[in-house]
């Protein structure tokens, strides 16, 4: 939750002035995301998300993020449109820092997500895979094997402190996913890489929005099905819950089929979204600077991710039939 | 900017069952307001805003806040309507917590206020005491003159950590104000207490709204005049702008007239003012909790503001032409 940056009012409405979205009626700022400023704004025309993009986030990065958000929407994604100005340009600056206007999208994230909510999850992120597909501007994915040992090497020193013995267990782990086991072969289009809870918005049990592209990139589409079991399908007290995993591969499953190939992978890849959010978020709540806005998220949790995902031998684990078998 | 408490949409949605707010369309925590959680609720009704009142607000206060808003607005204050349950409640609790649900008003608060500003306040403040004169519930005033002490005592020992000799220069001045100069017999009434320029909203010049009533209480009405002056009158450099006290005084002049004798006490009542933020944010600022979502605000600040009152000789140097002498 932050506000990194603060916004005069005078500021503000000169930056709308180049848009076609009438009066500024109020703005203010809100208290989710964790790399940007977001403002809610109120005009006459409607409601809006103004953004401040911090320096968490390259610049030159910006262009493939507004771009695939109006890709994704006029290919009938639910997420936020960027709204150019009269200029054609949606993106621009305001109080020093790359700024960009997108729709608002009525909807509330789960906080407590059930299998109706992980089965919209499932299609709606199929559904923008198939999107995805025809969008030309391609982005590496900065956070994938290559990426987890610098991070590593950044919090390995202070590992043990957060638990003991972490350090060494991390290490083997990256050891066995830099071995040549990480699939190359899979099919690749853009993935959101970051698709948690908090970015998918339900009214009643119907998915009306997918939000937040900033980790958005081309990799493999089932390492993001691999995110998102991470990410929906585990318990508060961190026990892998197969019906709400079942719910949301089968949903995917109607949309995009995964190939044998997928399944039989995503054991792995799990084990690799798991490492990579245990290792961001380890960087992260070992270098909490002074006066921060936002409570670092535990990395500890990841770590019985990452245990169980070892302990799994098929997506039978996951509560998916293999391909093979229904044949 | 904070948001404490988190609200998961099922519980958000069963609270709202209970009003006549139509249905949840969406709701995000606002990064403002330092004492309590709030969120933007938009339903198939309009735009709400749901406090949750967190543990600095002292619970037997909230009917006073809740029944003074719904005073005022009826009394033609641009303030918040607190809404009220089909139960005819405007209070309940959510989420372990005293919660309530109030109008939302469109405008913006000012980041740097100008001379009409400081008009639309002063007009704004005097109609609002005007219409506070017949409300019948009385909060006594915590942080008059008997509350600094207290405060002084609880920051004392650490006061020169901050700035060398602030602690004698805040013990001397709290000698002064409590040796029998502090008014007592000014007219009373219903004072906001906080009307700093983050619970102002603007729709261009015009006052669109007042809000956060959690320190409202009853006293001398001056002393909220005087609360405003440091508020609003001084530059970013902390330097006296006359212009904008003579367009505050004068606004609520026209509403409102000032007796001599509050003019007369003016200059008392803004040291006095300035002593009660420095006071509060003096002790916020060695008292910064582990963990702290919020960045306490610089006391030292009102150091200079208070300096600049003990200067002051009469109202002239807030820019006004003494009552007595206009006569």
């Amino acid at each position: 939750m932050a506000v990194y940056t603060d916004v005069a009012a005078d500021e503000l409405a000169d930056f709308l002035s180049q848009y076609d979205l009438g009066e500024l009626l109020s703005y203010k700022g809100i208290a989710e995301g964790v790399e940007n400023s977001n403002f809610l704004l109120h005009t006459t025309k409607g409601s809006f998300i103004l953004t401040l993009y911090e320096k968490r986030v390259a610049k030159n990065d910006l262009p493939f993020f507004l771009a695939l958000m109006t890709h994704l929407a006029e290919h009938g994604v639910n997420c936020p449109l960027p709204v150019k100005g009269r200029d054609g340009e949606a993106l621009r600056e305001l109080s020093g820092r790359p700024a960009a206007i997108i729709t608002f999208l009525e909807g509330v994230w789960p906080r407590k997500p059930n299998a109706a909510h992980c089965a919209g999850v499932g299609e709606g992120l199929a559904r923008m895979h198939l999107a995805g597909a025809n969008f030309a501007i391609r982005r590496a994915n900065a956070l994938s094997v290559a990426g987890w040992r610098p991070l590593f090497d950044a919090a390995a020193s202070r590992a043990d402190e957060v638990q003991p013995g972490l350090r060494a267990f991390l290490a083997a782990e990256l050891d066995y996913l830099a071995s040549g086991v990480w699939p190359t072969n899979l099919p690749e289009g853009v993935i959101h890489a970051d698709l948690f809870n908090d970015n998918v918005f339900f009214l009643g049990d119907k998915l009306s929005g997918i939000i937040d592209f900033t980790f958005a990139c081309n990799d493999m589409l089932a390492y993001d099905v691999a995110i998102c079991l991470n990410a929906w399908c585990f318990e508060p007290d961190h026990s892998f819950n197969v019906t709400k995993a079942r719910a949301f591969l089968n949903a995917y499953g109607r949309v995009r089929k995964l190939s044998e190939a997928e399944e039989a992978a995503l054991p792995l890849l799990a084990r690799g979204a798991a490492i990579r959010f245990l290792l961001t978020r380890l960087v992260d709540w070992l270098n909490v600077p002074p006066g921060a806005l936002v409570r670092p998220k535990d990395p500890l949790e990841y770590v019985r991710k990452l245990r169980f995902h070892q302990s799994v031998s098929s997506v039978r684990d996951y509560g998916l039939m293999p391909s093979g078998l229904v044949a």
